[in-house]
C-alpha cells in the first residue's frame, strides 16, 4: 500500500513534534507500506521570511518571494529525514527540482501542472521514506514557484493522484471535519465522511481546515482524503465522492465573519449592467459571493453581494473607476456581517430544509439580510454580532449535536 | 566588461551590510559592466543550521545536510535580489540547481566539474545582476552538494572561468593580502601583487584569507584575482600569473597554530618503511605537513611529521591500528607547537634566503625544531609560546613593514 501523509506547518513546529510525525511515518512504514511524507515550513518560519523580506524591500518581486519562501519546507523535510535516519529508517528528502513538480508560471500564486514520479518511485523502491516538500513548484523559466494558501494540501493530494495513492492523510491540529467549528459551537460532532462538494462548500465558506483548491483536485482524480490530528490516534474524517457510511440532510453548519456586504445603488435598468458591475471587478481579481439584485426606486436597480474584508476598498475602488461607464447613484458598504451556511449533500431532495433554518434564526430573534442558495448548501447574511447565537441556533435545529 | 563579485558571510549578515554590497554592485553595473555576484549564506546562519540538524541527529546523513545548508545561500542571494531591486537594478537571484552548477557525488566536500552558463548569460543579456548562491552544487543524482571549507570563493573563480570574466573580485573582512596577519605583527604592509603560488602556499599555511582550492582553479584557469575589501574603497591584492608590480624575495610570513607534531618513535628500519606510515593515515583522509625521517636508537628510524589538531586524535589511532605492521616503539604527541613559514617566488634563485631566517630566529632566541622547504617557501617548528615574537622577527629581518 502506498499512502501519502501530509503535515502542516505547526505539525512541524520544533523537534518535539518532528519526531512525533516522524514516528507515524516510522509506523506506517514498519507495516510494510510505502510512505510519502509532505511537509509545509515549520511553525511560523514563513512568517519570518515575509518579515526578513519586508525589511529590506517593502514590495519584493513574486519571483523573489517564492526564491525565499520555497527554503522554508527545504529546511522542514531535509530536518525530518534526519529524524529518521536517527530512528534508524532510510529516507530521503526532495524539493521541487528534485521530483520536478512543475507549475503555471504565476509567482505566488501557481497551480500545479504535472508532477514527475520517477525519482519518487525509485526511492520508494528502495524501501525509503520519501519527505517531499509541499507549497512550491517550478515553472517554465526553471524559477521556484509557490502554489499560495493551502498549498501543501494541493502537493499532497496531487502526488497521492501522480503516484496513485492508496491514501491520502491530511494531518492538522484538529482531529478532523466537524458540523460546526467547535470554538462557536460547544457540541459540534465529528463527522465520519463527507463528500467532495460538501467540503468544497464547507472550505469555501471558512470551515478553515482543507483549502478548496486541494478539495477540486482530489475530487477531480479520485483521491480519497482522510483528515486527523498528528497529536491523537482519533480516526478523523474521510472525504470522498460517495460516503454511505452516514448521508445526512446537513452535514455542517459554517460561519465566516471576513466577509463584507457591498451595494450599488440606483444602477441604470438596462440589460447587462450585472455583468458590467461584476466584470470590472473580475478583471481587478476580485471574488465575489452572495449576490442580490433589487429593484430600486424610480426605474433603477440596487445589486448587493458580499466580498472578502481584505478586498473591500478594492472594490470600491473598481466601483468607482468604472462610473462613467456604469452609471450609479452611490454605494453602500456594511463590514458587521457575517455570512453562515448549511451545508448538505442530502439537501438536494428535501426543500424543507432552507425553511427550517430560517424557522431557528427567527425563533433566535436574528434579522436575515441576504440569502443565497446552491443545490448542497443555504448560506444567509446576519450581522455579526448575531453570529455566534446564530449557528448554534442553527446547529441545535438540524440535531446536529453529539 | 563582465565582473564576477563574491561576497562572504559577514558582509551579508545584516540589511545593512546587504544594502553596502548591493550599492557596490550597482555602482559597478552603473558603467555599463556586466555584474555576476556570489554570496554565501549570512553571517554565522550555517552555524545556526549545523545547530538544528544537530539537535535533531548528532550524525546526520551528509546528503540531508547539504540539502540543508544550501538553503543558507538560497536565502542571501533571493534577499540581495531584493535589495538590488529595491535600488531600482533588476536583479535575479540563482540555485545551483538553476545554473547547473554540476559537481562530484561527494556530500560535504564536493568538487565543481562543469558549469551551464547559458542561464546566466541569458539574464545579463536582459541587463539583469545576476546574484548566484556560492558553496552549493548538484551532482549526478540531482541532489545538492556543498563544496567544503571556502566554497563560495571556488564558485566565484569557476563562474569567472565558465564566463570568461575580465575581473573576478573576492570581497572579505580584510583589505587585501598582507606580508604577515596584522592581528599579529602590527606593522605587517598590504601586497599589491602575489602569484598564484605564493598565494597558495599562504593559504594552505594559515594565512586564511582565500581557500587553496580556489586558488588552484584560478591558477589552472588563469582567473586573476583581486582580494579587498566589502567595508572600504582600498584597492586590495592581485593574485595572478606573473605580479610585475613588485617581485620580492619574501612575500609574506605565516604563522599556524592549529599544527600538531606526532612522532613514531623506533620503527624497524626497513625500505617502505615511510610509505606504510603515511599509506594508513592517507587511508584515513588525514594531512600530513612537515615530515622528517631520522636515525633513532639501536638502527630503528624515527619519523615525526604535523597534522592539524582536529586530526591528532585520529592519526594515533590510526597508528595504533596498524601497529602489528608497522612494529614501533612507541607513539609521542606533542600539541604546543606552531609552523612559522615564509613565502615567495623570489627565493627560488636567492639560497641565502634560509639562512637569514634562521638567523634571525636565533637573535630572537626561539628554537627550532623541525625545518621543511619548497621552492618557493621555507617553513619552521617552533613553540607555539614563541609564535608571535618569531614571526615579528622574521617579518624584521627581511624588511616586510610599511
Amino acid at each position: 500500500m502506498l499512502v501519502v501523509k501530509k503535515f502542516g506547518g505547526t505539525s512541524v513546529a520544533n523537534k518535539e513534534r518532528i519526531f512525533n510525525v516522524a514516528k507515524r511515518c516510522v509506523e506506517e512504514y514498519r507495516k510494510g507500506n510505502d510512505v510519502v511524507v509532505v511537509l509545509s515550513a515549520m511553525g511560523k518560519y514563513t512568517d519570518e521570511l515575509i518579515d526578513l523580506a519586508q525589511d529590506i524591500n517593502p514590495r519584493p518581486p513574486k519571483r523573489e518571494m517564492d526564491m525565499l519562501f520555497t527554503i522554508g519546507e527545504q529546511m522542514s523535510v531535509a530536518l525530518m529525514a534526519m529524524a529518521l535516519n536517527h530512528l534508524d529508517v532510510p529516507a530521503v528528502s526532495l524539493n521541487a527540482f528534485q521530483v520536478s513538480m512543475h507549475t503555471t508560471s504565476a509567482y505566488g500564486n501557481a497551480r500545479l501542472k504535472r508532477i514527475d514520479t520517477e525519482r519518487i518511485r525509485t526511492e520508494l523502491e528502495n524501501r525509503k521514506i520519501v519527505v517531499v516538500t509541499g507549497f512550491q513548484g517550478i515553472n517554465k523559466f526553471d524559477d521556484y514557484t509557490t502554489l499560495g494558501r493551502g498549498g501543501s494540501d494541493t502537493t499532497a493530494v496531487a502526488l497521492a493522484a501522480a503516484l496513485r495513492a492508496d491514501a491520502c492523510e491530511i494531518y492538522t491540529d484538529v482531529d478532523g471535519i466537524y458540523t460546526a467549528d467547535p470554538r462557536l459551537v460547544p457540541n459540534a460532532r465529528k463527522l465520519k465522511g463527507i463528500t467532495y462538494d460538501e467540503m468544497l462548500d464547507l472550505a469555501t465558506l471558512g470551515a478553515g481546515v482543507l483549502h478548496n483548491r486541494s478539495v477540486e483536485m482530489a475530487k477531480k482524480y479520485g483521491v480519497p482524503l482522510v483528515v486527523r490530528s498528528s497529536l491523537t490516534n482519533e480516526e478523523g474524517t474521510v472525504v470522498k465522492e460517495d460516503v454511505n457510511v452516514e448521508r445526512m440532510l446537513v452535514s455542517g453548519v459554517a460561519l465566516d465573519r471576513k466577509a463584507d456586504r457591498v451595494a450599488v445603488i440606483g444602477l441604470k435598468d438596462e440589460p447587462g449592467i450585472a455583468f458590467k458591475v461584476f466584470d470590472c471587478l473580475a478583471k481587478k481579481h476580485i471574488n465575489v459571493d452572495v449576490i442580490l439584485q433589487s429593484i430600486g426606486r424610480d426605474g433603477t436597480k440596487d445589486i448587493s453581494f458580499t466580498v472578502d474584508d481584505g478586498d473591500l476598498e478594492d472594490t470600491v475602488a473598481a466601483l468607482q473607476e468604472s462610473r462613467g461607464r456604469l452609471s450609479f447613484d452611490r454605494i453602500e458598504s456594511e463590514t458587521k456581517i457575517a455570512k453562515l451556511s448549511i451545508v448538505g449533500a442530502g439537501m438536494i431532495s428535501n426543500p424543507g430544509v432552507a425553511a427550517k433554518m430560517f424557522e431557528s434564526l427567527y425563533n433566535a430573534n436574528i434579522n436575515i439580510n441576504m440569502i443565497s442558495t446552491s443545490e448542497i448548501r443555504i448560506t444567509v447574511l446576519i450581522n455579526e454580532a448575531d453570529g455566534e447565537r446564530a449557528i448554534n441556533a442553527v446547529h441545535d435545529a438540524f440535531g446536529l449535536a453529539e
